[in-house]
């Protein structure tokens, strides 16, 4: 896969990328990332990219023809299955999102940052927007950070045991289990006793009552979207 | 405000802090981030945090000794408003979240990594359980970047125009309007007259009935949630 990042801070996102998991990915060619900045497709001496917004609303807008040439230069070296826009008015990302996208081959992500990017990008070019939650962040930076993450892990190989990836939160609509390791006892709490019993019927009954007390608990919402 | 930050990865989360707003605030004194490790509270040679989950599932744990001498160490020198563990399974990270947090004084963050941590540290210590959305993470290091990114900004004083602030998605329970910026013709596509017009009140409604309108298209369920 490979997934080209438009941003103004690439310096913000270097070290999630050059660390654990996604580092390694990148070192087995499992995906490519590459970041390009709106500076560079600037008329302008200053290479300003931001301009106030029309109506005289507070904060500042991402200009339309930086964003456009670069997007434009990216899209004359190959096709996108997706162009994606970081926003808090995009789609809730799911993990079924996740896991869509990590079958891709290329994407572009576009972040926005101070109020956002001119609309007319939006209606121009971008055929996917996401959002990471229902809270404003600085910018979109963070939020394709976590994109990609949770992508990434997705491509096969990518995650050592894949198995690991499979018994997370989400992929069957329900929260994970309680989990423990040693010691037995710690400040005199025990790990349940059926954890131990080494029977791995019983220890898989457990989890999923576990997984279906805790989800009706915390987030009885998730069981009605899988009805 | 001061946020303790427990992480086995603090490489990974140098970057997001080294730039932009996040930067200015600690430069600014608005707050302080401090990151920890709880290899440096291992008692075996290989400083090894993790250990297999009891129940013979895949994946691995952390261990609850090093995790809980660190946070206790953290709790000699100060107490904390809330210890918050990022987790899936936690509460959903919405702006009001993010809105009473920003007036805390000092905040404890822990990251789990692997398959999380020993259940019990979340019984002992833990006070509040946040995600940042519905999909997984490779740990909690980008979600406590998140958390962060949207607790900071609210800090009185961290974002210039604080007006900004409260014109972003969430705040009322909307949707942002779209925004536009020069030129007023951008590949055939016009800004919207009304934003041209310099009439303050047509163009506030304006901007309220497409947050509305957008709002209704795209979250409906944004919508009952403030009814």
């Amino acid at each position: 896969m490979r997934i080209d990042i438009i941003t103004i801070l690439p310096e913000l996102m270097k070290s999630p990328f050059e660390a654990s998991i996604i580092k390694r990915a990148q070192e087995k060619n499992q995906v490519e990332i590459h970041f390009h900045t709106p500076r560079d497709f600037t008329n302008n001496v200053h290479k300003t990219i931001d301009d106030k917004p029309y109506g005289g609303m507070a904060g500042m807008v991402m200009m339309p023809e930086p964003l456009s040439l670069l997007i434009e230069s990216l899209l004359e070296k190959r096709s996108y299955d997706k162009i994606i826009y970081l926003t808090p008015d995009g789609e809730p990302l799911k993990q079924k999102r996740a896991n869509s996208l990590s079958l891709c081959q290329n994407l572009m992500l576009i972040c926005g940052h101070y109020k956002g990017i001119d609309q007319r990008i939006r209606d121009l070019y971008v055929n996917l927007e996401i959002s990471i939650g229902d809270y404003v962040l600085t910018g979109g930076e963070l939020a394709a950070c976590v994109l990609v993450d949770t992508i990434v892990r997705l491509i096969p190989g990518v995650i050592g045991n894949e198995t690991s990836a499979l018994t997370d939160s989400f992929q069957d609509g329900l929260l994970a289990p309680p989990i423990y390791t040693r010691p037995e006892v710690f400040k005199g709490l025990e790990v349940p006793k059926v954890l131990l019993s080494g029977n791995f019927e019983k220890i898989e009954a457990w989890n999923f009552q576990m997984s279906q007390q805790r989800t009706q608990e915390r987030r009885p919402d998730l069981l009605d979207e899988f009805d």
